[in-house]
């Protein structure tokens, strides 16, 4: 931020909520590791190698060359229908089939979070989240005062067990990330999912479904998402449940164009409609069209998808087997089975942030993950990604980081 | 909206604050002209046909060849630099220099005025607005549950010695669209501008300065934005005073990309990328690149820019011309300078919202004003936009129109 005079005491100015509001941590370390000889494990970025780069400008001449004004204009707060169509489609399975109407288009699954929460969340609202879980959705919902009532984790994701105890008081919503979580990689076992869904009917309690990375899984049985658990498990034909499904292109084609979705029940579409209204109109008509037109090649996507798998399971199992070889044995870590990333910890008198800095001195790069749990915890973890970076870079930094830890580990 | 059983009482479990939204009656009636045979005059839409789309076609040609990979991946909050840098070159003027930093990229305007209220807006703050306003303003901050103080307006906008009397209780914060103004079409004088930036330092009154039209002049003198006004008048260098100006590309590029932004002092942008990383991480990385490849051909944006002002100029002459051959005498209109609409005044016993249906009965269409309004003003107001039909529609259109109110007034 630049110095300079400033006229206003902005500071007695802004919002109470912006008080509890902070930079995000992940994006402030992002920051620090643009040097170039950094490597990093930080972001959650995808493979930017494997981005259908010409696809997306053949997309973009298609739809430029036949509906140039169309693309190019204004257009609903729903999103396009034909997008809308085709993610209600992929979506659909069996006996529940998913209306086009029940998805709403969003500026990445991001947005869709930020609006769930605008409308549903009242301020000092009780919501249930795994614990760690997803540091931007806590960004987006802490000026909301929530009170967060944490559900721990095991390697079958949150321990739906413990929800009894928790829902003997009323809880607003519940979010998670069921499949490959942000930041543990776990994935809710199939037995979780249908007692989870049981409960979310006997409380009417609506949770929030996040599920960037549920297309990339490398190992393991594949478990279907929450909504169609639910679905199946009730007799839904359509989407008339308690789950509110979020996705996106990010992951799976390019984060770039920003394209999300939101499925939910029509009354909550609906006034999803008018906050999307009264957040941005719309989102860009032109990457609805982009998008649309790479993805409707469902062939093409579906390979696309197998192709991110195979390279991202190298990538991870490379890691996995690095860390074996370098990691002291002091540190431990989770094996996910598909994602983007994995999560370390160490013993509890290491501090991650103090780890860090060593790190970066020689030039390798993680998130702390203090500040994806809910309380004291996550001091001695870290979260590492695997997508991004090259197998030569994973193995060097792998090594590096290696040998910061084992320093640590003996001091 | 689909049919269906729904599970969940959702209504039950709806914010508080959402209960005050409902959707735009803009945007609904924008759904009943989707008929074909409609000649609609209630948007505010450009015109396609004058949309760069070859321009636009070799801008993604050459970003995607020349830097796939980057124009595809996440980026920063705060926005490409290039395109904060060229936004701030060209709102610079003289000793005022804008520097990139104090720049932020939005999704397009809309989501700059949704974001400044997030930063600024405490529940049942009071806020200073133009009487009529935009209603895209209102449909975003209502649910703060505000108390809006209206300031009637003139030919020559806002009446600035109003605000005396007003500024005797305490507000948080001014908005206003002081050049061609929505829905009027008026513009602050020159000499208002500069009462007006004297009253925001004395009594320390943020401005949200919303110019998606100033560009598009096409009669009349040129007045410089508040922005640059305050900082001449007051000495300022820099971004250190009390504006908070919001641009887009959406009117003198195209709208379907979603590229706008804020200009505010540092506290300022520094709260907003905050809210924005809640909001949806980045602005597409895509658009701003497509968007900078091809704004910073300054000598082609000018051009384009003078012809849409041509075409734009023979449109509105062509409306008001016809306007005063058909249209009754008991009916009054504004005669703006530019921008994109015109606002209609019909006798005081005439309701807009009836007339709309005649209209659409004659199939032509237009915007009531009424949702413009702070209180009850506004019911025999209807808005017009004349950038949008071609010349032979915009000609039938208020024949047709001329002959609904003819037949209204005779009544």
């Amino acid at each position: 931020m630049i110095e300079g005079k400033i006229d206003v005491d902005w500071d007695t100015l802004f919002a109470e909520r912006t008080q509890q509001m902070k930079r995000s941590t992940v994006r402030e370390i992002l920051k620090l590791t643009a040097r170039p000889e950094v490597i990093s494990f930080a972001g959650g970025l995808p493979a930017p190698e494997l981005f259908p780069v010409e696809r997306i400008r053949q997309a973009t001449d298609t739809v430029l060359a036949e509906r140039g004004r169309e693309v190019l204009q204004y257009s609903t707060s729903e999103g396009m229908p034909e997008l809308r169509g085709l993610i209600a489609k992929r979506l659909s399975a069996g006996k529940f089939q998913i209306h086009p109407d029940n998805v709403l288009i969003t500026s990445g699954s991001q947005q869709a979070v930020d609006m769930i929460a605008r409308i549903l969340l009242d301020e000092g609202d009780r919501v249930i989240v795994e614990n760690p879980t997803y540091v931007g959705m806590m960004t987006s919902w802490r000026p909301f005062d929530l009170h967060f009532s944490p559900v721990p984790t095991d390697h079958d994701g949150m321990i739906v067990g413990e929800l009894d105890g928790i829902l003997a008081e009323r809880h607003k919503i519940m979010y998670a990330i069921p499949t490959f979580q942000n930041p543990q990689g776990v994935t809710l076992s199939r037995e979780r999912r249908v007692r989870l869904a049981q409960i979310l009917a006997e409380h009417n309690l609506p949770l929030v479904e996040d599920d960037p990375y549920g297309e990339l899984r490398y190992s393991g049985e594949a478990v279907p998402s929450v909504l169609q658990i639910e679905a199946e498990s009730r007799g839904f034909s359509s989407v008339e449940g308690n789950v509110m499904y979020c996705g996106t292109f990010s992951k799976v084609l390019t984060p770039g164009l920003r394209i999300g979705w939101v499925v939910a029940a029509s009354p909550v579409i609906d006034k999803l409609v008018q906050v999307k209204q009264a957040t941005d109109l719309h989102t860009s008509t032109f990457n609805q069209f982009v998008s649309y037109e790479v993805a409707r090649d469902e062939a093409f996507l579906d390979q696309h998808i197998a192709t991110l798998r195979q390279v991202y399971r190298e990538r991870r199992d490379l890691m996995l087997k690095t860390m074996d070889e370098h990691f002291p044995e002091e540190v431990i870590w989770t094996r996910p089975e598909g994602g983007l990333f994995l999560m370390v910890t160490m013993p509890p008198r290491l501090n991650a942030r103090e780890i860090l800095k060593e790190a970066l001195a020689a030039d390798v790069a993680f998130v702390p993950c203090d500040d994806f749990f809910v309380g004291d915890a996550g001091h001695n973890m870290f979260r590492l990604n695997y997508s991004n970076a090259r197998p030569e870079m994973i193995v060097e930094g792998i090594k590096r980081l290696g040998a910061v830890l084992k320093a640590a580990v003996r001091e």
